[in-house]
Protein backbone atom coordinates (compact mmCIF):
# COMPACT_ATOMS: atom_id res chain seq x y z
CA UNK A 1 0.00 0.00 0.00
CA UNK A 2 1.39 3.54 -1.18
CA UNK A 3 1.42 6.25 1.61
CA UNK A 4 0.25 9.41 0.07
CA UNK A 5 3.28 10.97 -0.39
CA UNK A 6 4.34 8.11 -2.25
CA UNK A 7 1.30 8.54 -4.49
CA UNK A 8 2.87 12.25 -5.19
CA UNK A 9 6.41 11.14 -6.54
CA UNK A 10 6.64 11.29 -10.16
CA UNK A 11 10.00 11.29 -11.24
CA UNK A 12 11.75 14.26 -12.07
CA UNK A 13 13.32 14.49 -15.31
CA UNK A 14 16.55 16.09 -15.47
CA UNK A 15 16.90 19.88 -17.02
CA UNK A 16 19.66 18.53 -19.12
CA UNK A 17 19.03 15.98 -21.69
CA UNK A 18 21.32 13.24 -22.73
CA UNK A 19 22.71 14.96 -25.47
CA UNK A 20 23.69 17.67 -23.25
CA UNK A 21 25.88 15.66 -21.39
CA UNK A 22 26.87 13.56 -24.28
CA UNK A 23 28.33 17.06 -25.90
CA UNK A 24 29.86 17.94 -21.99
CA UNK A 25 32.16 14.86 -21.66
CA UNK A 26 32.68 13.85 -25.36
CA UNK A 27 30.92 10.35 -25.02
CA UNK A 28 27.91 9.16 -23.88
CA UNK A 29 27.66 8.14 -20.15
CA UNK A 30 27.55 4.30 -19.81
CA UNK A 31 28.08 1.20 -16.98
CA UNK A 32 30.85 -1.25 -17.74
CA UNK A 33 30.04 -4.03 -15.53
CA UNK A 34 32.65 -6.41 -14.14
CA UNK A 35 31.89 -9.64 -13.04
CA UNK A 36 33.87 -12.45 -12.39
CA UNK A 37 34.97 -14.79 -9.04
CA UNK A 38 37.30 -13.07 -6.10
CA UNK A 39 40.92 -12.63 -7.30
CA UNK A 40 40.03 -12.79 -10.79
CA UNK A 41 41.67 -9.07 -11.26
CA UNK A 42 38.13 -7.21 -11.36
CA UNK A 43 39.68 -4.45 -8.93
CA UNK A 44 43.10 -3.83 -10.94
CA UNK A 45 41.30 -4.30 -13.78
CA UNK A 46 38.63 -1.66 -13.14
CA UNK A 47 41.46 0.88 -11.44
CA UNK A 48 44.03 0.45 -14.65
CA UNK A 49 40.96 0.92 -17.47
CA UNK A 50 40.08 3.95 -15.49
CA UNK A 51 43.16 5.50 -15.43
CA UNK A 52 43.56 5.01 -19.23
CA UNK A 53 40.61 6.36 -20.12
CA UNK A 54 40.82 9.88 -18.27
CA UNK A 55 44.17 10.08 -19.74
CA UNK A 56 42.75 9.90 -23.03
CA UNK A 57 39.91 12.07 -22.05
CA UNK A 58 37.02 9.77 -20.36
CA UNK A 59 34.96 11.31 -17.32
CA UNK A 60 35.23 7.91 -15.77
CA UNK A 61 34.54 6.98 -11.97
CA UNK A 62 35.03 3.41 -10.42
CA UNK A 63 33.28 1.80 -7.95
CA UNK A 64 34.32 -1.03 -5.63
CA UNK A 65 32.95 -3.19 -3.61
CA UNK A 66 35.34 -2.66 -0.95
CA UNK A 67 35.02 1.10 -1.03
CA UNK A 68 31.42 0.82 -0.96
CA UNK A 69 31.15 -1.67 1.79
CA UNK A 70 32.85 1.13 4.12
CA UNK A 71 29.70 4.11 3.40
CA UNK A 72 27.15 3.54 1.20
CA UNK A 73 26.79 -0.03 2.18
CA UNK A 74 28.08 0.21 5.45
CA UNK A 75 25.10 -0.98 6.94
CA UNK A 76 25.00 -4.66 5.34
CA UNK A 77 26.59 -7.96 5.87
CA UNK A 78 27.26 -10.67 4.49
CA UNK A 79 23.85 -12.91 4.82
CA UNK A 80 21.85 -13.32 1.40
CA UNK A 81 19.40 -10.83 1.59
CA UNK A 82 21.96 -8.21 2.27
CA UNK A 83 24.00 -9.55 -0.83
CA UNK A 84 21.34 -9.09 -3.02
CA UNK A 85 20.61 -5.57 -1.36
CA UNK A 86 24.39 -4.80 -1.93
CA UNK A 87 24.38 -5.46 -5.57
CA UNK A 88 21.02 -3.86 -5.70
CA UNK A 89 22.59 -0.87 -4.36
CA UNK A 90 25.55 -0.64 -6.96
CA UNK A 91 23.04 -0.69 -9.69
CA UNK A 92 21.47 2.29 -8.98
CA UNK A 93 24.31 3.70 -7.86
CA UNK A 94 26.15 3.00 -11.22
CA UNK A 95 23.00 4.19 -13.28
CA UNK A 96 23.13 7.63 -11.71
CA UNK A 97 26.55 8.03 -12.58
CA UNK A 98 25.91 6.46 -16.26
CA UNK A 99 22.85 9.06 -15.94
CA UNK A 100 24.96 11.67 -15.19
CA UNK A 101 27.49 11.18 -18.59
CA UNK A 102 30.14 9.63 -16.92
CA UNK A 103 31.19 5.47 -17.63
CA UNK A 104 31.07 4.19 -14.57
CA UNK A 105 33.45 1.03 -13.75
CA UNK A 106 31.78 -1.50 -11.37
CA UNK A 107 33.92 -4.36 -9.59
CA UNK A 108 32.25 -6.83 -7.99
CA UNK A 109 31.74 -10.15 -7.70
CA UNK A 110 28.17 -10.24 -8.62
CA UNK A 111 27.59 -14.17 -8.67
CA UNK A 112 23.88 -14.18 -9.51
CA UNK A 113 22.51 -13.59 -12.82
CA UNK A 114 19.45 -12.05 -11.21
CA UNK A 115 21.15 -9.49 -9.41
CA UNK A 116 23.06 -8.50 -12.61
CA UNK A 117 19.90 -8.47 -14.71
CA UNK A 118 18.24 -6.12 -11.99
CA UNK A 119 21.32 -3.92 -12.41
CA UNK A 120 21.42 -3.98 -16.26
CA UNK A 121 17.58 -3.18 -16.17
CA UNK A 122 18.14 0.04 -13.30
CA UNK A 123 20.49 1.54 -15.94
CA UNK A 124 18.56 3.70 -18.84
CA UNK A 125 22.35 4.31 -20.06
CA UNK A 126 24.32 1.76 -22.07
CA UNK A 127 25.19 -1.44 -19.85
CA UNK A 128 27.82 -3.60 -20.73
CA UNK A 129 28.52 -6.67 -18.97
CA UNK A 130 32.18 -7.46 -19.05
CA UNK A 131 32.81 -11.43 -17.81
CA UNK A 132 36.86 -11.38 -16.53
CA UNK A 133 36.73 -15.40 -16.61
CA UNK A 134 39.79 -16.55 -14.69
CA UNK A 135 38.78 -20.31 -14.20
CA UNK A 136 38.04 -21.37 -10.01
CA UNK A 137 41.77 -23.32 -9.67
CA UNK A 138 43.48 -19.72 -11.22
CA UNK A 139 42.41 -17.51 -8.68
CA UNK A 140 42.39 -19.80 -5.67
CA UNK A 141 46.06 -20.01 -6.34
CA UNK A 142 46.33 -16.73 -6.77
CA UNK A 143 44.86 -16.36 -3.55
CA UNK A 144 45.86 -12.50 -2.83
CA UNK A 145 43.66 -11.69 0.38
CA UNK A 146 44.00 -15.35 1.76
CA UNK A 147 40.43 -15.40 1.43
CA UNK A 148 40.06 -19.08 -0.94
CA UNK A 149 42.49 -20.82 2.20
CA UNK A 150 39.74 -19.53 4.45
CA UNK A 151 36.89 -20.36 2.67
CA UNK A 152 38.34 -23.66 2.28
CA UNK A 153 39.03 -24.47 5.30
CA UNK A 154 35.24 -23.80 6.60
CA UNK A 155 35.81 -20.28 8.15
CA UNK A 156 34.14 -18.00 5.36
CA UNK A 157 30.73 -19.90 4.70
CA UNK A 158 29.08 -19.11 1.02
CA UNK A 159 32.26 -18.19 -0.52
CA UNK A 160 31.92 -17.65 -4.33
CA UNK A 161 33.26 -20.31 -6.09
CA UNK A 162 33.77 -22.56 -2.98
CA UNK A 163 29.83 -23.22 -1.62
CA UNK A 164 28.19 -20.73 -3.42
CA UNK A 165 27.65 -20.73 -7.08
CA UNK A 166 29.12 -18.07 -10.06
CA UNK A 167 26.68 -17.76 -12.42
CA UNK A 168 28.82 -16.93 -15.44
CA UNK A 169 27.10 -14.68 -17.75
CA UNK A 170 25.72 -16.42 -20.93
CA UNK A 171 26.09 -13.61 -23.50
CA UNK A 172 28.25 -11.17 -21.69
CA UNK A 173 29.17 -8.13 -24.03
CA UNK A 174 32.68 -8.91 -23.89
CA UNK A 175 35.36 -11.75 -22.21
CA UNK A 176 38.48 -11.72 -20.65
CA UNK A 177 40.62 -14.76 -20.25
CA UNK A 178 42.04 -13.06 -17.29
CA UNK A 179 42.94 -16.37 -15.96
CA UNK A 180 45.80 -16.66 -18.58
CA UNK A 181 46.30 -13.13 -20.00
CA UNK A 182 48.31 -10.22 -18.19
CA UNK A 183 46.52 -7.50 -16.94
CA UNK A 184 48.29 -5.18 -19.68
CA UNK A 185 46.60 -7.68 -22.27
CA UNK A 186 42.86 -7.65 -20.52
CA UNK A 187 43.67 -3.72 -20.06
CA UNK A 188 44.45 -3.65 -23.84
CA UNK A 189 41.09 -5.80 -25.02
CA UNK A 190 39.11 -3.36 -22.76
CA UNK A 191 40.42 -0.34 -23.77
CA UNK A 192 39.90 -1.04 -27.48
CA UNK A 193 36.44 -2.35 -26.91
CA UNK A 194 35.17 1.00 -24.98
CA UNK A 195 36.78 2.93 -27.84
CA UNK A 196 34.71 1.02 -30.26
CA UNK A 197 31.44 1.38 -28.03
CA UNK A 198 31.83 4.46 -26.58
CA UNK A 199 34.09 6.68 -29.04
CA UNK A 200 35.16 9.94 -27.84
CA UNK A 201 34.05 12.74 -30.16
CA UNK A 202 36.71 15.22 -28.12
CA UNK A 203 39.82 13.14 -27.77
CA UNK A 204 42.58 15.12 -25.85
CA UNK B 1 40.28 17.47 9.27
CA UNK B 2 41.28 13.63 8.61
CA UNK B 3 42.49 12.67 5.28
CA UNK B 4 40.33 10.22 3.29
CA UNK B 5 42.97 7.80 4.19
CA UNK B 6 43.08 8.21 7.98
CA UNK B 7 39.04 8.39 7.35
CA UNK B 8 38.92 4.85 5.58
CA UNK B 9 42.14 2.95 6.60
CA UNK B 10 41.16 0.14 4.62
CA UNK B 11 39.40 1.41 1.66
CA UNK B 12 40.86 0.77 -1.71
CA UNK B 13 42.77 4.21 -2.84
CA UNK B 14 41.56 5.08 -6.30
CA UNK B 15 44.62 5.36 -8.71
CA UNK B 16 43.47 8.85 -9.48
CA UNK B 17 44.07 11.27 -6.91
CA UNK B 18 41.43 14.67 -6.72
CA UNK B 19 45.12 16.78 -8.09
CA UNK B 20 43.72 14.68 -11.08
CA UNK B 21 40.80 14.63 -11.51
CA UNK B 22 40.39 18.46 -10.77
CA UNK B 23 42.53 18.98 -13.17
CA UNK B 24 40.72 17.23 -15.58
CA UNK B 25 37.41 18.70 -14.99
CA UNK B 26 38.75 22.01 -14.07
CA UNK B 27 37.32 22.22 -10.49
CA UNK B 28 37.64 20.90 -7.50
CA UNK B 29 34.52 18.23 -6.50
CA UNK B 30 32.35 19.36 -3.97
CA UNK B 31 28.48 18.70 -2.17
CA UNK B 32 26.10 21.88 -2.60
CA UNK B 33 23.61 20.67 0.19
CA UNK B 34 20.39 22.42 -0.84
CA UNK B 35 18.22 22.48 2.50
CA UNK B 36 15.32 24.00 3.31
CA UNK B 37 11.43 23.41 3.89
CA UNK B 38 8.93 21.78 0.97
CA UNK B 39 8.43 24.41 -1.40
CA UNK B 40 11.23 26.47 -0.37
CA UNK B 41 12.59 25.92 -4.02
CA UNK B 42 15.37 23.33 -3.62
CA UNK B 43 14.66 21.06 -6.79
CA UNK B 44 14.18 24.04 -9.20
CA UNK B 45 16.98 26.07 -7.46
CA UNK B 46 18.97 22.72 -7.83
CA UNK B 47 17.86 21.63 -11.53
CA UNK B 48 18.76 25.96 -12.81
CA UNK B 49 22.10 25.55 -11.12
CA UNK B 50 23.06 22.69 -12.53
CA UNK B 51 21.97 24.25 -16.02
CA UNK B 52 23.97 27.35 -15.42
CA UNK B 53 26.83 25.85 -14.11
CA UNK B 54 26.95 23.38 -16.85
CA UNK B 55 26.88 25.81 -19.90
CA UNK B 56 29.64 27.47 -18.20
CA UNK B 57 32.06 24.51 -18.17
CA UNK B 58 31.55 22.41 -14.71
CA UNK B 59 30.24 19.06 -14.40
CA UNK B 60 27.57 18.16 -11.76
CA UNK B 61 24.97 16.24 -11.37
CA UNK B 62 21.64 16.69 -8.99
CA UNK B 63 20.95 14.82 -6.39
CA UNK B 64 16.46 14.75 -6.21
CA UNK B 65 14.29 13.29 -3.23
CA UNK B 66 11.52 12.62 -6.07
CA UNK B 67 13.60 11.26 -8.45
CA UNK B 68 16.36 8.90 -5.93
CA UNK B 69 13.16 7.39 -4.19
CA UNK B 70 12.22 5.42 -7.40
CA UNK B 71 15.68 4.01 -7.64
CA UNK B 72 18.08 3.74 -4.84
CA UNK B 73 15.90 4.56 -2.03
CA UNK B 74 13.10 2.78 -3.29
CA UNK B 75 12.93 0.24 -0.04
CA UNK B 76 12.64 3.23 2.23
CA UNK B 77 9.77 4.52 3.63
CA UNK B 78 8.53 7.56 5.58
CA UNK B 79 9.26 6.16 9.08
CA UNK B 80 11.73 8.05 11.31
CA UNK B 81 14.42 5.45 10.80
CA UNK B 82 13.49 5.22 6.72
CA UNK B 83 13.92 9.41 6.31
CA UNK B 84 17.33 9.20 8.38
CA UNK B 85 18.38 6.18 6.21
CA UNK B 86 17.83 7.76 2.90
CA UNK B 87 19.43 11.11 3.89
CA UNK B 88 22.64 8.88 5.29
CA UNK B 89 22.45 7.07 1.54
CA UNK B 90 22.43 10.23 0.30
CA UNK B 91 25.36 11.61 1.89
CA UNK B 92 27.41 8.80 0.84
CA UNK B 93 26.08 9.04 -3.09
CA UNK B 94 27.26 12.84 -3.03
CA UNK B 95 30.51 12.33 -1.39
CA UNK B 96 30.55 9.26 -4.20
CA UNK B 97 30.22 12.12 -6.89
CA UNK B 98 32.02 14.70 -5.29
CA UNK B 99 34.64 11.97 -4.74
CA UNK B 100 34.78 11.15 -8.57
CA UNK B 101 35.54 14.69 -9.25
CA UNK B 102 32.27 16.28 -9.57
CA UNK B 103 29.88 19.02 -8.16
CA UNK B 104 27.03 16.90 -6.89
CA UNK B 105 24.20 19.33 -5.62
CA UNK B 106 21.44 17.55 -3.28
CA UNK B 107 18.31 18.70 -2.92
CA UNK B 108 16.40 17.37 0.08
CA UNK B 109 14.43 18.83 3.02
CA UNK B 110 16.51 17.07 5.32
CA UNK B 111 15.29 18.94 8.44
CA UNK B 112 17.56 17.50 11.17
CA UNK B 113 21.06 18.57 11.97
CA UNK B 114 22.41 14.90 13.07
CA UNK B 115 21.46 13.95 9.36
CA UNK B 116 23.24 16.59 7.73
CA UNK B 117 26.21 16.61 9.92
CA UNK B 118 26.39 12.73 8.99
CA UNK B 119 26.51 14.30 5.23
CA UNK B 120 29.48 16.12 5.26
CA UNK B 121 31.35 13.83 7.36
CA UNK B 122 30.69 11.16 4.93
CA UNK B 123 31.97 14.03 2.70
CA UNK B 124 36.04 13.56 1.96
CA UNK B 125 35.55 17.01 -0.64
CA UNK B 126 34.10 20.25 -0.22
CA UNK B 127 31.15 20.15 1.45
CA UNK B 128 28.76 23.35 1.56
CA UNK B 129 25.50 23.80 3.24
CA UNK B 130 22.81 26.38 1.37
CA UNK B 131 19.76 26.97 3.07
CA UNK B 132 16.89 27.73 1.50
CA UNK B 133 15.34 29.71 4.30
CA UNK B 134 11.72 30.62 2.51
CA UNK B 135 9.23 30.76 6.21
CA UNK B 136 6.41 28.20 6.54
CA UNK B 137 4.22 30.67 5.67
CA UNK B 138 5.21 31.12 2.37
CA UNK B 139 5.94 27.62 1.39
CA UNK B 140 2.72 26.64 2.77
CA UNK B 141 0.98 29.24 0.83
CA UNK B 142 2.75 27.79 -2.46
CA UNK B 143 2.17 24.34 -1.69
CA UNK B 144 2.16 23.07 -5.63
CA UNK B 145 1.55 19.70 -4.57
CA UNK B 146 -1.01 20.52 -1.81
CA UNK B 147 0.87 18.48 0.21
CA UNK B 148 0.57 21.23 3.22
CA UNK B 149 -3.04 20.94 2.78
CA UNK B 150 -2.88 17.18 3.37
CA UNK B 151 -0.64 17.85 6.08
CA UNK B 152 -3.13 20.36 7.96
CA UNK B 153 -6.30 17.65 7.14
CA UNK B 154 -4.06 15.55 9.00
CA UNK B 155 -3.76 12.79 5.95
CA UNK B 156 0.34 13.37 6.26
CA UNK B 157 1.85 13.02 9.16
CA UNK B 158 5.06 14.33 10.68
CA UNK B 159 5.35 16.63 8.07
CA UNK B 160 8.42 18.95 8.45
CA UNK B 161 7.06 22.53 9.22
CA UNK B 162 3.71 21.36 10.29
CA UNK B 163 4.06 18.26 12.91
CA UNK B 164 7.87 17.33 12.62
CA UNK B 165 10.75 19.91 13.16
CA UNK B 166 12.68 21.53 10.39
CA UNK B 167 16.15 22.19 11.94
CA UNK B 168 17.47 25.80 10.65
CA UNK B 169 20.92 25.67 9.87
CA UNK B 170 22.78 27.68 12.25
CA UNK B 171 25.74 28.38 10.16
CA UNK B 172 25.32 27.34 6.75
CA UNK B 173 27.34 28.69 4.20
CA UNK B 174 25.07 30.49 2.35
CA UNK B 175 21.80 30.87 3.00
CA UNK B 176 19.35 32.48 0.18
CA UNK B 177 16.07 33.94 0.81
CA UNK B 178 13.90 31.95 -1.35
CA UNK B 179 11.04 33.03 -0.09
CA UNK B 180 10.95 36.30 -0.93
CA UNK B 181 13.71 36.48 -4.21
CA UNK B 182 12.81 34.95 -7.22
CA UNK B 183 14.02 32.04 -8.62
CA UNK B 184 16.47 33.98 -10.68
CA UNK B 185 17.66 36.28 -8.18
CA UNK B 186 18.79 33.24 -5.78
CA UNK B 187 20.49 31.37 -8.95
CA UNK B 188 22.49 34.34 -9.30
CA UNK B 189 23.60 34.48 -5.79
CA UNK B 190 24.05 30.85 -6.13
CA UNK B 191 26.12 31.10 -9.06
CA UNK B 192 28.29 33.89 -8.07
CA UNK B 193 28.89 31.71 -4.55
CA UNK B 194 29.81 28.71 -6.30
CA UNK B 195 32.17 30.55 -8.92
CA UNK B 196 33.97 32.03 -5.86
CA UNK B 197 34.21 28.97 -3.66
CA UNK B 198 35.02 26.83 -6.98
CA UNK B 199 36.44 28.48 -9.37
CA UNK B 200 36.78 26.99 -12.89
CA UNK B 201 40.17 27.15 -13.90
CA UNK B 202 38.91 26.20 -17.75
CA UNK B 203 35.81 28.01 -18.67
CA UNK B 204 34.40 27.24 -21.42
Amino acid sequence: MKSAIERHLTAVPHTLANAARAAHYGHQGAVLWLTGLSASGKSSLAMALEQSLMAQGYSCYVLDGDNLRHGLNANLGFSPADRAENIRRVGELAALFADAGLICITAFISPYRADRALARQACRSEFHEIHLAAELAVCESRDPKGLYRQARAGQLPEFTGIDAPYEAPSAPQLRLDTGTESLEQSLEQLVTYVQRQLPLNRPR
